[in-house]
């Protein structure tokens, strides 16, 4: 299996130099957004939403990525492609009965239908009600719609913009939706693209057949999602989540991929479209505290990212919104009294700590897999950490473990929980109307701005 | 000694309700600063500058601070006095040879001089260059200057304001240039407010005296500083910091008070002012890993950036700026898996655990001591509670562990560090060209941007 490298490309973006040359005023930079990019567009009508969701980016995590991608021959941090367009931070808070921080669903649930809810919600109000969701609404415009993820499709997020169900558990009943619950006669999603085919290939039914019946395209291979150009698919990449990107084979789309493919299909229609990307497992990777994991995801939905904003630049009449729906993991840039954060010794990683665990755990030589995995030139492993994953047993959620503190370790990264918290997350936006979005919102915020944006009410 | 309540009001501030009353569209509020604040000041000019820096003030922080203050009683959660002038974030990182996290000397250089240097530097560069602050730019434009905080008036963020050194240990040296360099034959400080009566009373010298024989009045209580009203005043209130606000007692003032005071005194100069204010010890309890003390120093923060503001909306030529210099202790909003932070559990204290700690060392009873200091409704503690305390020995530090374990645990409070975490931190801004501060910024930028305001070139 080809195996796709890590952090292949420096991405060279200008940034603040702190070398003053000439006259002060002169130097200033103003790192939002240039007012080319706002004042021509800020007033254009809005065809287009694309809404991307780093599941679990809290303000650690773009932070702790900036730091990581950071060139250290400039004096000077070089920003990422999410930085320019900062245009504030959104609480993320539910309205729980027994819970002060916020799930996936319910967050989701938020920023999809504009109202809080209690954890596991997806798409439905306190008293298990359904809520139209922006991408319904859109659909009922005349808009083309589309959900990309690197969890099962059915997973918390995006199920909580084109389901509707009393939990998030409820993966299968969320896929039956997907495909029972039409607008005007039609199915109201265009383009599904993601993990979980254990979901619609089933014993009691095949929805991957009955999508095709209706002309849907079903893929689940990078090559068949790149040949294919229909205006309408379901693309099923793994059996349940994705791979990590840094553990994908070439077979498995990237989020880069996968967004670039849904644009094109969706931007066909005149009337515009709705599409919400999640990059799903930079949550992953915080629960299991993976920071290996979680800045492999960062790079991913950086990348889709991106391509959301270039395709907005060339069109002007595209809104791109891009935001978390909680943290993660308590995660730190620091830890144990130290005032430094080494990203080497993340960047060393070929692969995550659980496929390396895994492969142990499958009878790979200890110090072999450690040293093929983990560049030894950026992080030169000693005794005592190969001898601490060989002492850990044959269990590989015992192996991953210790593989992992080996990274806390010398990146000096650290972790509080492996359930969410509770602070602010940060808010990006571009195109017209992102002011909007500007200052403190609430997550259900989100939604609001967009059902008018649409022009749409929501009952 | 009479103590003052910690919490004892609440404030009430208009949210987001989640409540949807009529159409959507005119239940969409918009969190950011009112258009009669913005449109109507933004162009004025700027007379005067607050710059109010919250030490160790991250992200978790503000949130921490807006769910503590929740009313449980309403179905969203009410705004802190923050929250409606948020504009962005800036990055912390240092330009120092050994260390990627920032101390509070270099980000406070950044801030004031607009020069990322190395640690532990007081307003100098990379080469140990004292560089002009903004407090002594303004000091040449004519206006009054003041510096406020809770820690001594001498330390890390002050110092990098009104003085220059190599490190920020020198704190008696850091008094000396408080009191010896002049602007165009003038003290270029008009106003001192804080702690550190040790780096002035000294055994080589009395500065105090020396302020006092200039003109200078000298002050030590809040009686002799509210009854004062000399445009030029020393007050220092305690031999190093300020007791943490939960702990004072009414003779040492407020941060809010030393602001009042402060605003009255500079806002007589015709031709301006310009103030910072440091809510020194957010970061203290930081490093101390102290949810009450941090929680504590919030509110006191909170109150002295409430009377900036207000001043600035009556004089409409302010520029009022809130930020911090990093984030500390890798605090967490929900710990070990939880997703729940128990405000109660924090609001019980009536008392530092230091504080209580301090009392059980010189011989006070350990269950009276608690349940004296803990509210037994909010907190009811447990018999192991207790006896986890009493087992703690008789070292105050051992004491203090034991009792901070109780908040951490009872709260789902989570550390990761007794250092600095490098993380982003919030920017909030109100009055003429809050604007300029919108979006990423990095830290030198405050600085770039001030200097520009005042019209003064940097060297």
């Amino acid at each position: 299996m080809v195996k796709k490298r890590f952090f292949k490309k420096v991405i060279p973006v200008a940034v603040l130099s702190t070398v003053l040359v000439g006259s002060l005023v002169s130097t200033i930079a103003n790192p939002t957004v240039q007012a080319s990019e706002t004042e021509e567009n800020n007033k254009a009508e809005i065809k287009n939403v694309i809404f991307l969701i780093g599941d679990g980016m809290g303000v650690s995590y773009t932070s702790a990525y900036r730091y990581l991608k950071d060139d250290l021959t400039t004096p000077f941090v070089e920003q990422t492609a999410f930085d320019k367009y900062l245009v504030g931070q959104q609480m993320t808070y539910p309205d729980d009965p027994e819970q002060t921080i916020t799930d996936s669903a319910s967050a989701a649930t938020a920023m999809s239908a504009g109202v809080k809810t209690y954890n596991a919600a997806i798409a439905v109000d306190k008293n298990k009600s359904n809520v139209k969701t922006v991408l319904e609404a859109a659909k009922e415009t005349g808009k083309s719609t589309g959900l990309v993820a690197t969890s099962e499709i059915t997973h918390a997020t995006p199920a909580a913009f084109g389901a509707h169900n009393e939990s998030r558990k409820n993966m299968d009943a969320i896929a039956d939706d997907y495909y029972n619950e039409l607008i005007n006669g039609k199915h109201k999603i265009d383009v599904l693209l993601g993990g979980g085919k254990s979901n619609f290939e089933r014993k009691d039914v095949n929805l991957t057949e009955s999508f095709k019946q209706d002309g849907f395209s079903y893929v689940t291979t990078t090559d068949e999602l790149l040949k294919d150009n229909n205006a309408q698919i379901l693309g099923l990449f793994a059996t349940g989540g994705l791979p990590k990107m840094i553990d994908r084979s070439e077979d498995i789309p990237s989020l880069e991929e996968m967004t670039t493919s849904a644009i094109d299909r969706l931007s066909k229609n005149e009337n515009g479209f709705f599409l919400m990307i999640e990059g799903s497992q930079i949550d992953w990777a915080g629960h299991d505290n993976d920071i290996v994991g979680a800045m492999s995801e960062m790079e991913d939905f950086e990348k889709a990212f991106k391509v959301a904003i270039e395709f907005a630049k060339k069109d002007k009449h595209t809104l791109v919104v891009a935001t978390a729906d909680h943290s993660t993991g308590g995660l730190s840039i620091g830890a144990d009294g130290n005032y430094n954060w080494f990203g080497d010794a993340i960047k060393a990683a070929k692969r995550t700590p659980a496929f390396m665990a895994n492969e142990i755990t499958n009878g790979a030589d200890v110090e072999k897999t450690l040293k093929s995995y983990i560049d030894q030139d950026l992080l030169p492993l000693t005794e005592v950490e190969i001898e601490s994953v060989r002492a850990a047993g044959e269990k590989a959620s015992d192996i991953n473990n210790k593989i992992k503190l080996i990274f806390d370790k010398r990146s000096y990264t650290g972790w509080t929980t492996s359930g969410h918290t509770g602070e602010d997350v940060p808010v990006y936006a571009f195109g017209p109307t992102k002011d909007r979005f500007a200052g403190l919102l609430d997550n259900s915020d989100h939604a609001k701005i967009i059902f008018e944006i649409l022009g749409t009410s929501k009952k």
